[in-house]
């Protein structure tokens, strides 16, 4: 009798165990829903050439963080535009962009290298691109800046499902990312046609656009006068993964011939 | 008495006369007013390489319209974002772009070359450019299409404020429109430091973003595979606007040196 009580007493509390356990992950996941569905989308604007910062806090925090998306997207502002403040005025084409400094603390624990810590627009750029979750669709004219390549590996690693289009010219150049991705198992499509394919697109997780001026280069990103969008917009996102859809058709290496036109 | 009497009858049709011009005048105002306020601010995305089509209706309807801003902006498509569809799957990077046929009577009446008169992205391109009345900024890597560059020149004639920002590098290039802009009085200014000015934007009387990947060459609009977005977006244009003042001002002449940075 007093055997069969205690039975019951142990599987009643377990179940309540239970029961709270599922409660409590149950009331996270809606808040976390409802977060995400309040939250304004993500809309920003990247000028280039972006000061020179240390990333790796960033990196090591998305490979320590484990489950793919560790590292959150940038803090939403609201329905406005955000912008990192332009070069400084100064020599020509070379200043640096930075964001607010408040913000810089959160990417500057570990490494104690002689670069500035703070933000720029080639850390927002990382960290929108580490924020992908699911999925990463790559459209890139040129591909060698380190730092965005060892994210996309990163991810790859994690399980984000990485596709990449890119120029046929310009992959084999010193110093690009696509052969190392390439050996990493990711999916790789060129072109073999007459014309360049000079988009310089991503989609993150099929709901956030980049696009804009900007070469994933260091050139680009240390030197040159760019400008980055990121937009979360239904439309624009689903008009720009119709295209890389087409283009990732048409690239198919069942397509390509022996004898491709020349450039 | 009588012709007292002829003269205040003369002097009051008169004035009923101009009193109904000037209600007319007020009513057609406020109508336009009201549809301008009401019509859905543009939301465009172009894909290319563009079909070759022909453009000569555009232009000449520009150069006859007489006051600025006389070519309509393509219409307006509702908040939804329009899109060009993308080439053809053939050729890979040579397809063609071209837009719903219903629209192409509107441009095809009055020259009889071999070419197709529908929409292609490049006309619609054209189209949002020619759609300026006061201003046009233009801040471009490399310039050296003929048809564009016909526009820009055009608007310059009919009073719109032309100014353009352009890469030192690029702008001596074969066919580069630049050297024809500057010779018809319009400002152009250019870096002279290490990097690229490769922007590719386009202002609309500060109200219209015209943005992407392109470069306004015609090797890029009819081989490449590229995007432009078209937006009426207060904060986009904003602080685009002010990325080419900044801009602007850094290339003024007075900041050049004999002996500039080589890139």
């Amino acid at each position: 009798m007093w055997r069969l009580r205690w039975q019951t007493l142990g599987l009643t509390a377990v179940s309540v165990g239970l029961a709270l356990e599922i409660l409590g992950f149950l009331v996270g996941w809606l808040r976390r829903q409802r977060r995400r569905r309040h939250r304004p989308p993500r809309r920003e604007v990247l000028f280039f050439p972006s000061q020179v910062t240390c990333t790796e806090a960033l990196l090591q925090a998305q490979r320590q963080g484990g489950p793919p998306g560790a590292a959150p997207a940038p803090a939403a502002t609201g329905p406005e535009v955000r912008k990192s403040p332009g070069p400084a005025a100064g020599a020509a084409g070379s200043g640096a962009a930075t964001t607010a400094p408040a913000a810089a603390a959160e990417t500057a624990p570990s490494c104690l290298c002689p670069l500035p810590h703070g933000e720029s627009s080639l850390s927002r750029l990382l960290q929108y691109v580490l924020s992908a979750r699911s999925s990463l669709e790559l459209c890139l004219f040129a591909f060698s800046n380190p730092q965005l390549g060892r994210a996309v590996h990163l991810l790859h690693q994690q399980g984000v499902r990485v596709r990449v289009v890119t120029d046929c010219d310009y992959m084999a150049l010193n110093g690009s990312q696509i052969g190392r991705l390439r050996k990493a198992g990711i999916q790789v499509r060129h072109d073999q046609g007459a014309g360049y394919m000079h988009h310089k697109f991503a989609i993150v997780d099929k709901k956030m656009l980049i696009t804009g001026s900007l070469n994933w280069t260091t050139q680009a990103i240390q030197n040159n006068r760019e400008n980055v969008l990121i937009v979360e917009d239904e439309e624009y996102v689903r008009l720009f993964l119709e295209e890389f859809e087409r283009i990732w058709e048409e690239f198919n290496p069942v397509n390509y011939t022996f004898f491709p036109q020349r450039k």
